[in-house]
C-alpha cells in the first residue's frame, strides 16, 4: 500500500459537479482547496513548498548532498466539467507517495526532486489548456492569456488577483525551466491501451497533436411560432449540419478524431429562432499535416452548412498543439528501470507535453479499466494505483541517479 | 401623440440582454423594476391597483356610475432571452395609454374597466408559456407549476416566494374571472401581415396550436482525445441529426413551424464527448391534429437518430394548446367598432389565448415593419402605437357599451 488510493480517498468530497463527477475549476473554490491538501501532505513530508508567479506549487526534497538541476515530476488538480476523480489528482498523489516509496528505502536522489502542480491544465474555465504550463514555458502570450474570459465573463486576469496572484508577473520562467532536468508526469491512461495490454503500467511514448477552433455562425434571431420555415436563416440547423460533417471528416481519416462537446446558442430560449450558435470544434491527429488538412476541410464544411441556411460562418483557432515526441533518451532511461512497461501514445494533452518545447519530458500511464476519461466512469485500481507510484519512484530514483 | 412610446422610452433601459435586446425575467428584479413603473402610471391615473395571489397585477378604473362585469385589456412585461423591446410592454403602455384617450374624449365606459399585467407569459424561466394566467384559469395544476424549476435550479415555489408572493395561494381563480366580460390584449405583431397589407392595426382571428417538448438524448461521456471515433455513442451527433430532420419534418407540412432554440450538452466541456444533450422542439400549426402527427413523427426521428448513434432519447411533453379561434361575437363588435382593421392570425402564444377557454378574449395587433420578433430588431413606429392605442381606446369604450 502506498497510500495514493486513501490519499485520493481525503478529497473526494471536493468541487464534486451536481450533474455527476467533478467540476473542479481553474482558480476557483474547490481549486484552491485542494492546493490546500496538497500543501498539508507535502508539508507532512518536510518538503518545501512554494507558489511561484503562474501559479504553479512546487514543494521541493533537497536532500544532503543532492545537488545539480532537479528531477520534477507532478500533474495538475483541476478537472473539465463533469470530470472523473483521477485524471490529474492520480499523478500529484503518487508523486507524493514516491517521495514516501523512496524514502522507505533510504533511497535519497542524487538531485533535488520537486512535485509540480500545474493550474488549469484542463482548461475548461478559460479555454486554453495547459494554461499554467504554457505560461511558464513562454509558449502562450501573457498579454493575450490575461484577457481570456471564463463564461461568467471574467478575464484570467481578475480570476489571478481573485487567487492571490499578481496578473502583471505572469509569463516565461527561464530561470526555473533552466533548474528542471527533466520532468516526469504519472497520469491515468485515457483510453483501453493498457487493458489490451494486459499491463498495469506504460511509458509515455507521444502525445497527439490537438488543438481547438471556436466556430460561430450568425443567423436572423426571430420568433418560432410567426416565422415561416421559408423565412428562416436558423444558425440551429446550420450548426447542426455543420457537427455532423464534422465527425464524417474525421471518421474518414484514419487515426483522427474530431468533437462537438459544447454548443452555446444565443439567445438560446425555447420559442427563439436562435441569432446564433457558437460550438467548439476538438481535433486531434498524430500527424500535424493531416490536422491542419482536417481543420481546414472543417472550415470548407462550415462556411456550406451555413450558406445552405442563409448564415454566415467564423472560425477561430483558440489553440494548436503539434504532435509531441517525448524525449528520447529519457525514454531509454525510463525503459531500462522499468523493463515489463509498454510504451503508449495517448490522444490527450498534457503539461508534460507542453514543457516537452523547453526541457526533457516524459510520462507514464497507469491502467483504467474502462478506458473511459472526462467522466465519472474513470477509474483506477487500486492495486494499480500503487503499482504506478511505486513505477513513479522506481523512475525518480534512477533518473536523480542517472540524468 | 398618446404617450406610449415616452412610456416605452421610460423603461428602456431596464433589464438589457448583455448580449442585445433584453432579458426580463419573471419574478426577477427587471420584472419587479417594470411593475414598478406600472404602478407608477395606474396610480397617477388614479386607478385602484393590487397585485391578486397569482402574481397578476391589476388596475381598476371604476367611474361612477359604472356597473356589471369589466372589460380588461393588458399584456405582459417580462421577454424572451434577447428579446424585443415591444412584444408585451406595448400592450401594457396602450392600455394605459387607451385611459386617457378616453378621459380627454370625456367618454367614461359603463361598465369597471381594468388593465392587467399578466406573469411569465414567455415561460423564459419555467419552461411554461402564459404561467400567470394558466394558474388564473385553472389550464395548469397548481402543484406542478410550483415545482417546475429554472436553469439555477430554483423551483416556481422558491421564486414566487422570493418575489413576495405565497406559493400555496397560486391557482384557479373563478372569482376574478366570473367579474370579467371580456379580454382584449393590443400585441406587436410578430410577422409581416400588416406591413403585406399596408395597415397599422389587425384584429386577432385566431392563435396557432403550439406545444413544446424536451428531448433528451443519452450516450457516453468520454475523452475527446483518447477515444477513436469508431467507438463513440456521441449524444452530440445524433441530437445535430435531429435538429435537422426535425426542420425537414416541418417544412414538407404547410402552415406548420418547428423550431430548436435551445440546446444543453452534458458536461459541455469542448474537450468531452458529451454523455448528454438536451434540446426543445418547439412546434405549432393551426390544425391540432396536424401537431399531434408532426410530434409523432419528430418521436420516430429522434428515436432513430439517437439509435444510429449508439444513443437512446426520451421526449417529454412540457407543454400543448390547441388552436384557439377567438371570440366570435367579441370579434364582431370590434370589426363594428375598427371598420377598417383586416383579421389576422397569429402563430404566437398569449395570454388572450389561456384565457378563451373561459372568458371572451380577442386581440389587437399593431403593424412591425421589421416582421421580427423576439430580436432586438422588433419594432413599432411610434405613429403606429399611437393609432394602436386610440384603436384600443375605441374598442374599449365600444365594448362598455355593447358587450
Amino acid at each position: 500500500m502506498t497510500g495514493v488510493a486513501r490519499m485520493l480517498g481525503e478529497i473526494a468530497s471536493i468541487g464534486a459537479d451536481p450533474r455527476g463527477g467533478y467540476a473542479r475549476v481553474g482558480y476557483g473554490p474547490a481549486d484552491r482547496e485542494l492546493r490546500e491538501w496538497f500543501t498539508g501532505h507535502a508539508e507532512a513530508r518536510g518538503l518545501d513548498v512554494h507558489r511561484d508567479r503562474n501559479g504553479i506549487v512546487w514543494a521541493w526534497w533537497r536532500p544532503p548532498g543532492a545537488s545539480g538541476t532537479a528531477i520534477v515530476t507532478g500533474s495538475h488538480l483541476d478537472s473539465v466539467p463533469g470530470g472523473g476523480a483521477y485524471d490529474g489528482p492520480l499523478g500529484v498523489a503518487s508523486a507524493l507517495a514516491a517521495v514516501d516509496v523512496l524514502r522507505a528505502r533510504g533511497e535519497a536522489p542524487d538531485r533535488p526532486l520537486a512535485i509540480a502542480v500545474f493550474p488549469e491544465e484542463e482548461g475548461s474555465r478559460f479555454g486554453l489548456a495547459c494554461l499554467g504550463s504554457r505560461l511558464m514555458a513562454g509558449a502562450v502570450d501573457p498579454d493575450r492569456a490575461l484577457a481570456l474570459v471564463d463564461r461568467e465573463g471574467d478575464t484570467l486576469a481578475d480570476a489571478l488577483r481573485r487567487d492571490g496572484l499578481e496578473p502583471g508577473a505572469v509569463g516565461p520562467d527561464r530561470a526555473a525551466l533552466d533548474d528542471i532536468a527533466c520532468f516526469v508526469e504519472l497520469h491515468v491512461e485515457q483510453g483501453r491501451g493498457l487493458v489490451d495490454l494486459g499491463q498495469p503500467v506504460a511509458i509515455g511514448a507521444a502525445i497527439l497533436g490537438h488543438g481547438r477552433w471556436r466556430v460561430t455562425i450568425d443567423g436572423q434571431g426571430n420568433h418560432a411560432g410567426t416565422t415561416l420555415m421559408s423565412d428562416r436563416r436558423d444558425p440551429m440547423v446550420a450548426a447542426a449540419r455543420a457537427v455532423i460533417e464534422i465527425r464524417d471528416l474525421a471518421r474518414a481519416i484514419p487515426d483522427a478524431r474530431a468533437t462537438v462537446g459544447r454548443i452555446e446558442p444565443v439567445p438560446g430560449g425555447t420559442n427563439v429562432i436562435a441569432s446564433r450558435v457558437s460550438f467548439w470544434v476538438d481535433a486531434r491527429h498524430p500527424d500535424d499535416a493531416v490536422t491542419a488538412m482536417l481543420i481546414a476541410s472543417v472550415r470548407d464544411a462550415v462556411a456550406t452548412a451555413a450558406a445552405a441556411e442563409g448564415c454566415v460562418a467564423t472560425v477561430h483557432e483558440e489553440s494548436l498543439s503539434p504532435t509531441v515526441d517525448f524525449d528520447r533518451s529519457l525514454r531509454e532511461r525510463l525503459r531500462d528501470a522499468l523493463p515489463d512497461a509498454p510504451e503508449l501514445g495517448t490522444g490527450a494533452g498534457h503539461d508534460a507535453g507542453v514543457l516537452a518545447e523547453r526541457i526533457p519530458t516524459a510520462m507514464l500511464f497507469v491502467r483504467n479499466p474502462t478506458g473511459v476519461s472526462h467522466s465519472p466512469e474513470e477509474l483506477v485500481d487500486d492495486a494499480d494505483a500503487d503499482l504506478g507510484a511505486v513505477a513513479l519512484a522506481d523512475a525518480l530514483g534512477a533518473l536523480s541517479r542517472s540524468v
